[in-house]
């Protein structure tokens, strides 16, 4: 349990806090190519497609592209404008798109050419099961049987060392975000009414999320739009566009989940309250805190995935909460924010997972507490990923 | 030609400058389904997806669901923990999934239930081409038979006034974060070696990515990873990392894509540099800055949309500069950053269509010169939204 958050939370990969681009390794992919018989793999989608990042390890915005995979080689067919960029970084060859190209027929025709005693066209042809449809019917016309398969989104669930370094560079600078938050809040007046200011102004949830957006994007990460404030019982669910003055006492509950410039996310959920008269929130923040001890005590290679999240509503439930207002217990965090395991669901955890555990409770009288910790699993228990202490009083 | 550039930058929706959420009118979804004979019309996808945030008008990240339209009325299903949530938004009827409910299960059950004489299962249904294959296999596993339709992408390219306001709203914010970096270079030292330094430090493209990306935070909007800096000749084709100090004359291209609050994006390109001596990228300024003119003069409501382009490049063209270096020239801007109509296809503006004119020139020994406007198509032109005027010289 060692704790990688040192350095200066900056994730740009410069000076020490470098983090080395991460490279996918498709063994397994080629395993299961082999164990189904089958010609090859197709993928399609867009470049914000977690998938397809990391099958490329390249990005191409809002424009539709295929990845083939075939007798241990791989081909990418992309827009003709972006082959040269593609060209550059990508680990095997690159093959134009004429404009009109569906990507699903273009996938076709490099299965199609593939060559040797195989030439012929038709066979099994693995795909993830969320393929664009018209490609899948693209696939099946040229004659190919297709099956889906769910090797790559197992493979993303286990972390290479480089993958673990590019999530916690870009947790410390969530880290950083968040205590931005606490910081407005650590150094706000009160005024006679309870209400929250500073620099003359009232404090708002909606000035916390822009202040913590602000400092993601000076520690060069994006807020990837999901920057979520809380504060109060008016927290509206997704906590954002608030407008009303944060009071003293109120839960204010700040959750981050940036991604930065190898495509991978962080998650860092916190809540501090401005002079808490130790009511609801304080209780509330007690349970969330024990409810997070207790679900990473359930985390280790082998383990089942939903225990951890049991572990943590049942905590929750003993101190008097509901779990039904729990949430989500946490997930997987890597190139998507949410990703397998899951846990709520039956998969055993393997060393390699990044997960995020995150407690919550709810009530509309009172506002919203959470907390979060990221995590990678180990064979002994886990480790946690540069995301900083937490404090429900908040620390300038 | 009017200019809705006023406002304070303020994309939040707060004050004078809010921009009412924007509904969608499903009455040309309606007719397709009516044209077709078809039962309805079923959409699958997660909360990023743009078509769905259409139809639905809410947005749940990370998680799949599904849409459903049938006799007039919509339905979505949705991860039982999102249903209160979506609930107090959603213009229709919500179904609650089960954890393991594929979304196109669900929506077959959907269409099943949908009682009165029709009720039994089976006959046609229209879907988006990009459906997941899982969900086209339940639908048609539940006995239905599958139709593609453009309807959607058709009525997302025509804004209604809400959404040009919303697009006009974050195109202020875009500008604002360009002006943060134009202000960053008119303020800086230039060193005896001609490299640039502010507060002590050297001026990089990765600095200006930074504090452009901060100044839209400032101004509530999410940078949506989409913001590029070029500095130079030894600009990458993503402009990300840039390390290297930004040199005087070297032309510096800032590029932003925002989203704000609705979900719909914004679109300013802008290259300046200091003290240019006047060489190439002069010219090619003069020569992006013509083509720009020269394609937005072919902007109006029946004109063909690849003539757009095509001039942009005839103009580049006409001084000397190769047009193949000169990327795509524009498309359609609104829930997705890219859209319809794109600029280099046969298909006729439309009034109503917002649409990122972007002529570019790239050079390996000298740079990168971009320059965009955003405009919404009228019948007798165009008018502009929101982004300022274009300078040369960097303006503090």
């Amino acid at each position: 349990m060692t704790d990688r958050s040192g350095g200066s939370g900056d994730a740009s990969g410069s000076g020490r806090d470098a983090a080395d681009a991460p490279s996918t390794d498709l063994a397994p992919l080629d395993a299961a190519i082999d164990d189904a018989d089958a010609v090859g793999f197709v993928a399609v989608g867009r470049g914000s497609d977690p998938a397809l990042r990391y099958l490329t390890r390249v990005e191409i915005p809002d424009r539709e592209y295929a990845f083939v995979r075939l007798s241990g080689r791989s081909v990418v067919c992309v827009p003709a404008g972006a082959v040269e960029r593609v060209a550059a970084s990508f680990d095997g060859s690159v093959a134009a798109d004429r404009v009109a190209d569906p990507a699903g027929e273009r996938a076709a025709a490099v299965l199609d050419d593939r060559g040797g005693e195989e030439s012929a066209s038709g066979g099994a042809v693995l795909v993830p099961r969320t393929i664009p449809h018209d490609a899948a019917v693209h696939l099946e016309r040229a004659g190919y049987e297709l099956r889906s398969t769910a090797a790559v989104a197992e493979a993303r669930a286990v972390k290479s060392g480089d993958e673990v370094d590019a999530i916690a560079a870009v947790q410390r600078a969530a880290a950083a975000g968040v205590h931005e938050a606490e910081r407005l809040l650590a150094t706000a007046a009160v005024g006679d009414d309870g209400g929250l200011r500073r620099d003359g102004e009232p404090l708002t949830a909606e000035r916390l999320r822009r202040a913590t957006n602000a400092e993601l994007a000076r520690r060069g990460v994006t807020d990837a739009d999901s920057t979520v404030v809380n504060a109060g019982p008016e927290a509206a669910d997704d906590g954002r566009n608030r407008r009303s003055r944060i009071r003293a006492g109120e839960p204010v509950a700040v959750a981050v989940a940036p991604r930065g410039p190898f495509g991978y996310h962080g998650a860092v959920a916190r809540t501090v309250a401005v002079d808490s008269d130790g009511g609801w929130e304080r209780r509330a923040y007690v349970a969330v805190e024990s409810a997070l001890d207790a679900a990473l005590a359930e985390v280790e290679a082998g383990a089942v995935a939903g225990a951890v999240g049991r572990e943590a509503h049942a905590e929750l439930a003993a101190f008097g909460f509901d779990p039904a207002t729990a949430s989500a217990p946490g997930c997987g965090v890597g190139l998507s924010r949410r990703e397998q395991p899951w846990l709520d669901a039956g998969a055993e955890l393997d060393a390699g997972n990044v997960v995020a555990v995150e407690p919550r409770v709810a009530d509309p009288e009172h506002g919203v507490v959470r907390l979060s910790a990221l995590v990678v699993v180990t064979p002994e228990g886990y480790e946690r990923l540069g995301d900083a202490d937490a404090s429900f009083a908040p620390r300038a």
